[in-house]
């Protein structure tokens, strides 16, 4: 854990949704879900949530997860969390049982908030813990305060919150097999915030779309920087290219945040339409986006600006400035302005446009891993190795050449081989296998698989297939698992990924 | 001194103008003075300057002091001090040599940087000290090289800032009766600034106009906000309506600081011709505004944003939303996001609409006074005593009653009665003394005198406006003095400024 009282970072200011609804409590802040609500709005209700989680038991410090879609519910968790002290783990509601309950676990959480939909993966993922276990609907509903309802009002609420205090803790897929739930500080989103207006500027009549999941740092900075900059935030409760398009249009969305899949669906849902020029910004992430859609937008005019981010970086590390889009199509630009990038080749800088590992360090980046002693106080100096490849052209402009080894990004979820791999063995038919990612024209790529089975032993490819559906999220699971004999390996025996054999599979059905 | 080392609290950052350079090379940065520098081009002229002042000696934590009317000379120093660590120490060139002499030297000043137009001042401020005196016009000619140059290319010029660092010392008017050297870490500058983004707004094709001297805080912000942001700042040799209405119809420039004199003489020179749309801020500091003005700009939709800032809050502390212009008229706004701002009255917090003390903190507040043992890291949690009166209303914004006790501003000057009443009394002829502001309509406010001579000595005004004038920036000097038998005093025997008598004086000659 972070103390920081111990480093002396400790920088206090105001609890960013209550100083923004002091300060302009009747602008829009939320546009989602049939609700529209302003600042003051927002703050009102997020001190009821406050008050019946106090209400609930909840301290400060205290872990607490959620399982819930996009909505107003985890917009205000978010906030009314702050104002508690306690810290918010978002998890991913597509993970299967035994994902969720690893996280629950590892992270030590002591509440799961849950919506009502997802009762039965609530339940699934946490039947074997204590853990106590809370309705949304029970927080949300009401406003501030219901009629009749009896509240602990005298529940102080935090009012202020420190930049180098702990915020939330959000799962990433790990290389080694199982996800790293990374700490993000009040001060990483802050910077971000900051870093990203420093970038793409800031104007009142802004209006940011998200459908991105805000349980990944993609969706969360949409939500900060809502608050921050005193702009509407535009929350869609799943992907829906029309919705999307409709919203751009009827809305006055200026900024919209999207991987290259929703954006390739948003284009072929469009047709020949074009954009109204208050769009002024695609914040395009998710990995690297293929050519053929970056020189289909420029043709349309399109403003994509395409970013390179991590969870690690509470979102944008490096985001190409509008005037570029054009002149460097293809790059994810240059670093934000807080941040430093550099390119390492075995312990030395690399020269322009030799590839390498990406490097990070600035106020916006994490400070470790929950639970890793690794972790450090965010002034920290040290570089972040994002293992991530990439390089920097003549005028210092990157091009991200692949996530970080083997990586697989399928419709913007991260998937890393070694967790799907996992799996497989655990099953007693196999003694080897190997995940690889195969082009995808909707997702970008899905998982396949390749297994050796032990000597004597039979299963089917539905049998595993099944096997991992019980203990995966579903885009991870492999749309295709071939038997081999053996598996491409070095002279020194480690899996040769991207030899893995071609199970020569097109997309599977969406 | 701050030792951020000892706090705990270093943040290292890219040096603000490098790391533009490195963002946005090509956009324009600066025009001033018949030049138009990119950031590029301002980087490396920053570097020649700043290898220039290591070969003339100057070091880490040196106290360098500047004379200097704007132009490029003072952003080339302000940025080439940030890559040898030394601080800037801004001087007032319209002091007179006595002032100078005592800002020096409590500053601990190693060197003074003066153009040769002001060689007469510099010498005359500085003839009694040992003091390294160097001719601004051998630092700045010639950008990053000149041929056959010998230059110490091996001076490692630093790349990062630390934000708890101190950056320079500018000093106020005292109530004491002397200036106080106010210390600014580059924190305070980048708070400011985001800050004021957060407010404002922040377009990529914004242009800053700064006519307001550049070794004043106000100034000063114009430069941080052009190179963090990434926008031109265009900035005057000296104040001249008609050059300023010109440079806002012929150079692009959407925000303009001013004080109340300089916009009432803007309006006066333009007549009933309206200004481009693209002008969206008229950022106004330097005191309470005039009602008349504000009503003024408003039936001309001229859009005015009232601003309060303090030197020690390193400009902007609150400054009106652009959606409240009109509405709030004549209110200086909320506090900026990551400010707070209370009204103290005697020890407990005021109610609505009552007077009392303007309190804040909050990063962007200085640490302290130089050579003050109260100095305090950034970080700190004090509330900073304004001396300023004001209220807050129903909803929460601020009016600014009056600029601490006494405080009289003459054409965005603060002038300080204690100060020249502290030169009246060193008089041998004066036995009491008391300064007041007395109204112009064209400064605002301008100081005069009343004085009771010891008995049996004779003195003219004359005698004593010369020896004033000896002695005080020219803006200081009383505009009349009258001599009277007794001075108004309360029964402890305090003066009664506001009391003093009326020398029935009108406007003086300009």
């Amino acid at each position: 854990m972070i103390d920081p009282s111990a480093t002396g970072a400790a920088l206090l200011l105001p609890e960013f949704l209550h100083r923004r609804a002091e300060l302009t409590p009747e602008r829009v802040g939320l546009v989602c879900a049939g609700s529209r609500w302003t600042f003051a709005d927002m703050d009102q209700r997020a001190d009821g949530v406050a008050r019946r989680l106090a209400a609930a038991g909840v301290q400060a410090g205290d872990r607490v997860a959620t399982l819930l879609r996009n909505g107003t519910a985890p917009v205000l968790l978010l906030h009314s969390l702050a104002r508690l002290g306690a810290v918010l783990v978002p998890l991913n509601i597509r993970l299967a049982p035994a994902e969720l309950a690893w996280q629950l676990e590892t992270c030590g959480a002591s509440y799961l908030v849950y919506e009502s939909a997802l009762h039965g993966a609530a339940q699934d993922g946490t039947g074997w813990r204590a853990l106590t276990l809370v309705a949304v609907e029970t927080l949300t509903a009401g406003g501030d305060h219901r009629p009749g309802e009896a509240l602990p009002h005298a529940t102080p609420l935090r009012r202020h919150v420190d930049l180098a205090a702990l915020q939330s803790i959000v799962y990433t897929s790990g290389t080694t097999g199982q996800p790293k739930g990374a700490m993000l500080t009040y001060g990483n989103h802050w910077w971000n915030a900051v870093g990203s207006a420093l970038n793409l500027g800031l104007q009142p009549d802004d209006r940011l779309l998200a459908s991105l999941p805000l349980f990944h740092v993609g969706g969360m900075a949409v939500l900060w920087r809502s608050v921050l900059y005193g702009c509407t935030a535009v929350v869609h409760e799943r992907f829906d290219p029309a919705a999307m398009n409709a919203a751009i249009d009827d809305e006055g969305v200026t900024i919209v945040s999207v991987v290259a899949a929703m954006l390739q669906r948003m284009l072929d849902q469009r047709g020949d339409r074009t954009y109204p020029p208050a769009l002024r910004c695609v914040l395009l992430g998710g990995g690297p986006a293929p050519r053929p859609l970056l020189e289909a937008c420029a043709a349309r005019r399109i403003p994509v600006v395409q970013t390179y981010g991590l969870t690690e970086t509470a979102s944008q590390a490096a985001t190409l400035a509008p005037e570029d889009a054009l002149r460097k199509l293809g790059s994810a630009g240059k670093p934000l302005f807080h941040l430093e990038l550099r390119i390492d080749c075995a312990g030395r800088p690399a020269t322009p446009n030799e590839t390498g590992e990406i490097l990070v360090r600035g106020p916006s980046v994490s400070p470790g891993y929950y639970g890793d002693d690794q972790a450090r106080p965010p002034t920290s100096a040290d570089w972040l190795r994002t293992g991530d490849l990439g390089w920097l052209d003549d005028d210092g402009y990157l091009y991200v050449a692949d996530r970080r080894d083997d990586l697989i990004i399928s419709g913007g979820e991260n998937i890393y081989p070694a967790e799907v791999e996992a799996v497989l063995l655990a099953h007693p038919a196999v003694a080897e296998a190997g995940v690889t990612g195969l082009d995808d024209p909707q997702w970008g790529a899905v998982p396949v698989a390749a297994v050796v089975l032990r000597p004597g032993v039979a299963v089917t490819e539905g049998e595993l297939l099944a096997f991992c559906a019980g203990r995966l999220a579903r885009y991870k699971v492999p749309v295709a698992i071939a038997f081999r004999t053996e598996l491409p390996r070095t002279a020194s025996g480690k899996l040769q990924r991207r030899r893995l054999p071609n199970p020569g599979l097109t997309s599977p059905p969406a």
